[in-house]
């Protein structure tokens, strides 16, 4: 098992507060990209892995999804996922997406929205994934950025001009990154693009769209405090497609 | 016309002194990388964009290509590409690769080492790209890396920690960038992964390998002063292919 950092009590208490915790989709500021990468969702068979609190899967099953499994290591998320969802289409499951045990398969999408750098062997998760979908079905998958996540020292930071910068460093030294999120010890695996984009074409997966995040202006307006996402971007989002 | 900065005489003498100038192919540390994406040249119609010394196209013509069509905008370049070449095979011809004019197509091959963070119109010049390749046949180029080229200051920093950073920001601000290399003034167009990604699939290629350059263990034996580009990789190297 990975660490299962959303069941512990400091951490979640933190989490449950942020914005997106709150709001749900539309409280994520990358929603409106990934909306756009969507399939439609009518029939669809979906499995969504991290399924945190379940607001995709409850929105997947109001566009008339047929089928929705949705998976998370946590006892805590799921607990509050179940309370939320007044829908019984949504089959929530606990379970480490990085050794994923479920018999179904044939899926016409797989969702994973910010929880695919939380697991350590990519390439199996990939193989898993391919093998889950059907023959043209499609992945979604948010990730934190490589360039968010490569860095000793994950802060901005001022230089001697006074200008703000990302200390990067180590982006192509990837594995575990310890971090100070809501509570000490929070473990990511940092990889690099090249990383997440071959390992899926190595497991019959056609890159369909690479986006490194940014707001746009209109988000901007509302949001200011984002445009340093333009300067480092904290979010890539891959779409591809299940192939032969 | 695009800026010509090779034939800018002080730049001129700095360049060709570089390792890569001077050595060819083998000094180029990401050859081997490269190497290892190209197709089998025999009886190959290649086009190369930005040929430079043209130390490609010799090695390409002795491959058993059938026809090289070697394009750069530098005169300096071509003037002591055709020195060093004794083969007839090989067609040095100045052009902007940004608005290439040439009548021939259906090519097995475009090679760009190291050009295309010159141009400033990355749309269009996929679509030409695309437009010269036949079907199936294969584009093979190296770039700046958008972490390289993105910074307003691109050269390492020490931060309070005594680390050593790369001053990372602007990444998703995209456009020119004026860099000190031999000379002031050399413009070259900072974009990001997302955008060179996107705009190849958006003109009908397939993406086949995305390369983030780094030394291997081999190559930092011999140059240790090569380990900083697993902080900040330099080169990305993209394998596509011609698709319908």
């Amino acid at each position: 098992m990975p660490q299962n950092i959303y069941d512990d009590d400091e951490f979640y208490a933190g989490y449950q507060q942020l914005p997106r915790s709150v709001g749900g989709l539309h409280a994520a500021p990358e929603w409106p990209v990934v909306h756009e990468l969507l399939p439609d969702l009518a029939g669809a068979k979906i499995l969504d892995l991290g399924c945190g609190f379940g607001a995709f899967d409850r929105w997947a099953a109001r566009q008339g999804a047929e089928q929705i499994i949705a998976v998370d290591v946590s006892s805590n998320m799921l607990k509050r996922a179940r309370e939320l969802t007044d829908n019984s289409l949504i089959d929530y499951r606990q379970g480490d997406i990085g050794a994923l045990d479920i018999p179904e398969s044939e899926f016409d999408l797989i969702y994973s929205a910010l929880a695919i750098h939380y697991i350590e062997d990519l390439h199996t998760l990939c193989q898993t994934m391919r093998a889950k979908l059907r023959e043209g079905g499609q992945l979604i998958a948010t990730l934190e950025h490589p360039i968010f996540s490569a860095p000793r020292h994950d802060q901005w930071q001022t230089d001697a001009q006074g200008n703000k910068i990302w200390p990067l460093d180590g982006y192509l030294r990837e594995g575990a990154r310890t971090r100070s999120w809501f509570t000490d010890g929070v473990i990511k695996y940092h990889r690099s693009t090249e990383t997440y984009v071959n390992t899926l074409l190595d497991n019959s997966f056609r890159l369909n769209r690479l986006i490194e995040w940014g707001p746009d202006e209109h988000q901007l307006a509302q949001h200011p405090e984002w445009a340093c996402e333009r300067d480092r971007p904290m979010f890539m989002i891959l779409a591809a497609t299940a192939v032969l």
